[in-house]
């Protein structure tokens, strides 16, 4: 099978071993030059993990067309498959965020044994009633937790309860409500009646949650709703997680702002007041453009990481957002795209590390601007690929995933076995 | 059939003329105070047109779902149908702009003896390399007309050029090319290299194009591409447009700017350079939402239909863009939006006529700013309802076509004739 | 003097007077036919007042320069008569918002009376702590009320304790508070302590604050600080006023939000919470512009004034948020376009008076997205000119104030009085 | 005197040789392994120049506030000391760029002398009508180069023929042409008209150009006019630079851009299209905020330098932008700021240099997108630091400028002899 094993992942490494070696030495050195302690550097890295979204692995598109690559997978165990090969090489991603229904099995004692195969756990459980089902009695044309029909509301309602008892079966802890909820047009619904909906729905989700859940309130701007959406921004989801409870909190997904708006000051705000719940991390320019993280702004996604280191030093340990990466592959392979995404995450995120806090602290005090500005710009401007990769390398990954997942042959392996998906010629213009 | 009678009209206006007549004329003795000629705008109103996109009178989408609703159109005739109820009842829409391949047929004569019996012609026809259609020998996933591969480059030129062929047998005299091809990643793609290969591929696609024709050239900031967009604003569409010939010009559509932009005044440029070649109107809050026109922004309409009237004065008769709409209708009646999104733009270009060139230029050059705006602003605040009524009233068209287009139950009756449509779980997301 | 008679209004009206009579009694019958009551339609209006920033009678300017108009107000007596001529010709603006230090004098009693004499009183006082005043012992250059040093801190604080008394003894009733405290690098402040600060800081001052008194938060997206913002957007704002208690609100100006950002539905979910403490009232394309109202957008600053009026509904006559202009009036005589925009946003709001809100109601209710949209846009559609001048004719203004306050010769006449102010070429770039 | 002395330069990089040595190598040691020649990049790196802004040492602001510094220039030939010291540590910026008025003096040879003394030539000259000067003539408050009024436009005209003549006479070989013109209403001016004004008065400006000279069209979208602006765009400066001719070029500010527009993309037509003239560095979040290079941004700054690097392998040596820095410093110390900046902006050309442009154009000719992202992105992720250094120690100049900056006590000793600025307190809101 397509399975890739140790021995070769070891084969691979192997040529690119001599090199790692002097680069991680020569940063090694120059870490410890600056006070920090490297091993504790690479620990660090090995602990770290993002989920990926199940449904990540298959090929993206656009309301104009979608043009899928050979080897899509066919189902939720496919799906396992591939996100098992990005977790074996990268060692970054031991979780998977399930769909439903586009999960849906008929047994998910099966399911979370197919995961174990893979390495894998499942992460925060998605519910989905943005889309109607085929066979589905009410439709979410006009909205689902807050439409004005009180039994579309309570069938959507009734949708997220099933996926957390999904969730339970398979062992998630957290649901993410995302809706598509909003208008196209001013006055085509009630802004306010339509948030009071999404209060009253979710407070009777909420009822159904256990108590050592989470559920995470994911806010977006616009799309699919282009005049108003019911939860446009972190303010909203904000004020719903509160009204809800200390359980809801709030997923910050970094396409889904304004253009020109601070994220990271977003999350330092919701980290403060308790309630930064998660992350669905990939990049954007224009819009929720779901680009492969760190592509556009990867500058943008350290600071994000600074902030929540911040927040971990101020908060202690309790502090602990889910990850998650949440991106549309159009041009890519999808696992490729993954490690890769992954990588540069783990990178944001080693870098943020580097940061001398006290010092930073000591020139914020003393205002002064440039000092504060180049302390916290010297994790970014250290290259930690191969601190980065030292860790992968310690818990059994590839020097390079990229170039190893290449040599395996997988997707050509995967290709023979799943039979070619065509082009979509939605129509959706 | 479910065509709607002169003699339904009539009897629908009946009831709305005594108001009409009151309404119009005071609004007519108004605009006599102001120095206008009442029946002269009534008789300019007339004369205007703006063309229906075939693919507008289906239920539009997202990339996340399409939520189709009843008597969605199974082909271009029943697309042509729907249309003729559109341009039956506002008398703005004689023409229709079809996509190919979307909108193919075995006998072209067939299709243009099938619009003129719905009382419609053709305007420029739109071809589609954002696609890959069934049986299509080279994928577009990674461009059309700007491909690496000159192969599928041929394929893309030889479509437009088809495109040609098929418009000369319906009547058309405008081709409009646009192109979603672009990158999702710096680097992707060579930005200077694949404009160049836009240059070469249209040239060849000019070279086919009658001498009677007119080549639009579509820019657009983002999507389907979210890194960069050859043909992503007006410069570049002005430099293809300059570098092809005189039969090439620019078409603008309002949705396709970076935010902020000053619209209005792109429009001035490409006007006073000879390039403004027409338009496709819609609305848009966020990006290219293709909400229906004027309602976000109706100002901002107004505001371009003054520099049209501009544009008018200084250039002259030969200066006549081509007028389209093009939205996605995704929450309402398609034929609805339609009309209501041509109502708008008739109001818009009816209050562009009231101002007062001279006075307004008089207070532009005196630098009387307030008096300058509100010369301008003078059309806008005027409610021109009944003036665009009257005219649709004489052109034989409904006081009110939304009511009476409801009244004739012709959704109820084409959604008994056409099968219904499962709703779209694209899964792209 | 340069003061405007009733008498010379009436004089003024005169010639205007039966042209208005024909325009609003077609109106009034049209108004009737939808069911409206035309005579509660005109005292409403009278009803309406916005208060004008004592301020914004001087010509404003860019950090690039600025151009003074003749009879600048050297002091806040002559800002005073300004105001005084813009509410007598509009009867709109009864109140003045000051701002201190700019507006200190010796004796508040005396400006009182000033104010009176010009017809006016004092709306929300608004402390400044965004600049660095002569001979001020602690600089703001680094913040002010999140500055680090703490001694900097209770300056400001001190100040806006001070703004209170001072409000007090001329009979206002509101502090405003914007800061412009924010960074220009990443990493310059922390963004969390800074927010906690501010959280102290007006703890401070809301224990100052006499119980029959609000306190108006204001955020803005950037600008003076170009990184971050402490109160960035209205989640931040919300946070704060939350946290500080009921006399602490939220102020919302048209002009402080990121691109493309929806501010009705902010206004209503501030207004749903209660926690929407007023309006700045301005138009912007680009950023905080401070370009007239309803110069850019009108229809979104009517969308506002529907979400004003639908909390008005639903939350019954405590819901009275305080409104102000708030503009830069960089190149025209600022009397008039502040009488301009004092009309025009009168003009949105009897305009949002027209919606007939149980059949909006019903038309969102049964999603009836067209109708919807149709009936909220019915008011905008309207041209209530004459019913907006009905009433400012009743209550003793000008039917045309503009064109009366032309003819009236006040800004020569002042001119004379107060010396020219020399061009500012500030250096600042 | 307050000069920094090649001793003292000497003295504190001697601390620093060792780790930067080890440093050196190690870089040196992993380009060579990647096919690159260390030695080559050194000397490229040396031969790097950016010129600094004659106005960019003193403390900038903003319409609300300015806060000076310590030491604040006084005049042209502070300025020149201050920027010698930028040269002297960094070794990156031997032109100024200056400003007229600004920089007026009686005798330009021994303002060119003077320049000389501190090692310093001057770049691009820069004319100024966006201000009134005490005792000009006619007011540019609505206009320049575009007023209304033909007298102000000779006025304007004649300064920058003025410039030009100053700019022989101290060694200069360009004229950068930045105008404020544009409207703050809708109505206010004529769009065509304006641009049709600005080509003939920039036209009698060309024909007043050396041979040898160019002009640098710079285009900015907004600010100081608020709704539109003459020159807004890259398309609107390129029809222009057209127009004109060869002399003319278009000049691309980093924060001059509406947002999420593809800058790269914008460099590279112009570059395509022979009309790339020159830039002005800055970075900026939300409008043109005159940050610091490369302080929000980092990886965009790259991208540029990207498109430059491929500009000149397409054009060959007489690709030759001007380069310049154009920041506004208004909470750091000028000179470090703009040392940190020429740095930055060193560091962003040096990784593009990197790039292997064989293999990223073979990844682009196979739709290889993720391989072509990471070649790309190569560059960007390698720490140069010690090879920008290098390049720095070899030409005399600092291993840490901002820390030999500081040791060397320049800024108190010129804050000595300088007397203190107030703050400005410009009432402008």
């Amino acid at each position: 099978m397509s399975a890739i094993t140790a021995d070769f992942i070891a084969d691979q490494n192997r040529a690119r071993l001599a090199d790692h070696r002097e680069d991680f030495d020569a940063l090694a050195r120059k870490l410890a030059r600056r006070g920090l302690d490297p091993e504790a550097l690479v620990k660090d890295a090995i602990a770290f993990a993002v989920a990926v979204p199940s449904w990540g692995v298959g090929t993206g598109g656009t309301r104009f067309a979608r043009f899928p690559g050979p080897g899509e997978p066919r189902n939720v165990f496919d799906k396992l498959a591939d996100c098992g090969v990005i977790n074996t090489l990268t060692r970054l991603t031991p979780a998977v965020s399930p769909h439903f229904p586009w999960d849906k099995v008929k047994d998910y004692a099966e399911l979370r044994e197919a995961a174990k195969r893979h390495g894998l756990a499942f992460d925060a459980v998605n519910s989905n009633t943005f889309q109607d089902q085929a066979g589905q009695r009410l439709s979410y044309k006009f909205g689902s937790l807050t439409h004005t029909d009180k039994a579309a509301r309570e069938q959507a309602i009734a949708h997220n309860i099933e996926c957390v008892e999904i969730g339970r079966a398979i062992g998630s802890k957290a649901l993410t409500v995302w809706i598509g909820d909003g208008s196209n047009f001013a006055g085509q619904s009630s802004l306010t009646r339509a948030f009071d909906r999404y209060l009253d729905s979710t407070a009777a989700i909420y009822r159904a949650l256990p108590d050592d859940w989470r559920m995470l309130l994911e806010h977006k701007l616009f799309e699919p709703a282009f005049y108003s959406t019911v939860i446009s921004d972190w303010g909203s989801s904000y004020l719903a997680a509160q009204h809800l409870g200390p359980k809801a909190q709030c997923l910050v997904d970094l396409g889904h702002h304004a253009p020109t708006v601070n994220i990271e000051q977003i999350v330092a705000r919701l980290a403060r007041f308790g309630k930064l719940g998660g992350f669905h991390f990939n990049d954007s320019k224009y819009g929720d453009d779901d680009l492969d993280a760190a592509s556009v702004s990867p500058f943008r996604l350290y600071l994000v990481f600074h902030e929540l280191a911040e927040a971990k030093r101020a908060i202690g340990p309790s502090f602990a957002p889910a990850y998650m990466i949440d991106q549309s592959h159009n041009v890519t392979d999808p696992i490729e795209s993954l490690m890769q995404s992954a990588i540069e995450i783990a990178r944001a995120r080693a870098q943020a590390q580097l940061v001398d806090a006290a010092a930073l602290a000591a020139a914020q005090e003393a205002n002064d601007a440039l000092t504060a500005h180049r302390l916290l710009k010297s994790g970014f401007l250290t290259d930690v690929s191969p601190l980065i990769a030292e860790a992968r390398l310690r818990a059994g990954g590839a020097l390079d995933p990229i170039a190893t997942y290449r040599a395996s042959g997988y997707r050509a392996a995967v290709a023979r076995e799943r039979p070619a998906v065509a082009a979509g010629s939605a129509g959706i213009v």
